[in-house]
């Protein structure tokens, strides 16, 4: 099969076998993929990654569930180990011995078929179209905030950034009824957010020290910044990206001004599901281009580009 | 009166005028005072500040307040406005209109006589010496952490340092009963804990991702990163200590890892005296030396010797 594979920074388009699903597993045949920011730092080199790329994804499971067999399946990314003291803990994002599809020591979803455990995939509802779904993946790391920080409709709320994440972060925290404002250098991207009522600005003009939670969605220095200078006394940073390089703050004024800062990873597929189904989370408008598999390179190359939110692969179904 | 003047990172003993209280304040004659490391840092220049340093007294109120003439008190260090939002939502330390005693804007305790509001005095309990007393501000600091953090029993916390402040923090989350370590580099600081029953080990040899909750005590990059490194994931970093530098962290381990990491100030005086009161918290074997006032510059050498933890300045009375 075809499949975009990285190693030592470099991206290739490559044929690999299909993999054999372990015991537990399922072998899905992947319909479509979308390409994540955490891609382009793997690319990058801000962890060191050999395998197939991409973790967000729609497909159709082959092998391994009679239950799903013939379905469209979305998949948890994170494949545990059921035993450690996070699995048992109820914990199994943190497993301590977890493959992460795409991301630690387990191929990905740019590729014809991939394999995860069955207890992984979720059933993409009939009416959900698969462009749609492929985002239920960073739709469920948007929720993840609220499962860290209660947010409520008194609060002000900045997101810092007006890329993919930060749309998909927006839009989950707009559903708490929360005072929210977001962020961003692109007047096109912001404009998304504006249609759906959600207040924007130019990230040059928030007011400091006056929100009770900031989000920060960029991956940069500047953005790191902006969010902590917005925060009032006792406010609550979230960290949303990962980050190439290494963070430099102030310390002592976030030990004054007794700031709590969090960091976020994955969600809850469930939820994230249903927000798609329901139309409560629109993604149609982030997706900017559709690229077949085999122009895997010039897709990663596009979505590099400034200004461009979700390049989509497509796969042939022809291996 | 005598005083020790910071201004411009110089620290003079002078003679100055005997403050005047505004409405509302009492004029207190300064009998202790503790040098502490906020002081060492401010003199270091982590923060511009010009006047009288010291923020740690116990002292007598001469003025300003019929009910406590004549009495020993302590002070919170906040002086407040009482009308803006933080002040009016119960959140006076983080008072945006405040001065701070010999932090912010409001002359020191390192001098024969301070003024602070009325409000901001607890009369000392008969039976606790001044010697004693004087601690009530950073314990009280250290009990800050317990109103920003549940610490449970079941709980592995870790205190990193073995200074002033890591020894009232150790001493205060001991009494929370968690499963509590102190790691630091003196071995003769270590063993007041251990004479306490707390377990202590160096700072070298702590088991990596064991710990729910690490505070940060030392105040350098190197505690911090030690403290981080103990973390489990979803774990409690509580940065206690000022730092005179910018840290630098590896913000995607942060969000891998779901980190919390929260600033830690000030805390309230009435618990801290009883615990002082009660002997829960013991600081006699944290004394290291007296000075008299007249020998300010030389008590500040001696409390930035490696392993001296507390030094006291003694007031004459004289002015």
């Amino acid at each position: 099969m075809q499949a975009l594979w990285l190693e030592n920074n470099q991206l290739q388009l490559r044929q690999v076998p299909i993999p054999e699903p372990l015991p537990g597993e399922a072998l899905v045949r992947v319909l479509r993929a979308g390409i994540c920011n955490t891609d382009l730092e793997l690319i990058r080199g801000y962890y060191p990654y050999t395998g197939i790329l991409g973790h967000e994804f729609v497909g159709i499971v082959e092998q391994g569930s009679e239950q799903l067999q013939g379905q469209r399946v979305v998949g948890e990314i994170n494949a545990t180990c059921r035993e450690c003291r996070f699995c048992r803990s109820g914990q199994p994002t943190h497993c301590e011995n977890r493959t992460v599809l795409g991301i630690v020591n387990r191929n990905g979803a740019f590729a014809d078929y991939l394999s995860l455990p069955v207890k992984n995939l979720h059933r993409v509802p009939d009416t959900l179209p698969t462009d749609i779904a492929t985002f239920t993946e960073p739709v469920a790391a948007a929720l993840e905030i609220q499962q860290q920080v209660t947010v409520s409709a008194a609060e002000r709320v900045l997101v810092v950034g007006d890329g993919k994440l930060g749309q998909l972060v927006a839009q989950t925290l707009a559903l708490t009824g929360c005072d929210l404002l977001v962020v961003g250098r692109h007047q096109h991207k912001l404009a998304n957010l504006s249609a759906r009522g959600i207040k924007t600005g130019l990230a040059d003009a928030i007011q400091e020290r006056a929100f009770d939670l900031s989000v920060e969605c960029t991956g940069n220095p500047a953005g790191f910044e902006l969010a902590r200078r917005a925060l009032r006394p006792r406010g609550t940073l979230v960290l949303k990206s990962t980050y190439a390089d290494q963070l430099t703050f102030d310390a002592s004024s976030l030990v004054v001004d007794e700031i709590t800062l969090i960091g976020s990873r994955c969600g809850s597929f469930a939820p994230a599901l249903q927000l798609l189904a329901s139309g409560q989370v629109d993604v149609e408008p982030l997706i900017h281009a559709h690229y077949p598999l085999a122009e895997g390179l010039a897709a990663i190359e596009r979505a590099k580009t400034k200004g461009v939110l979700k390049v989509l692969l497509e796969m042939s179904g022809e291996v």
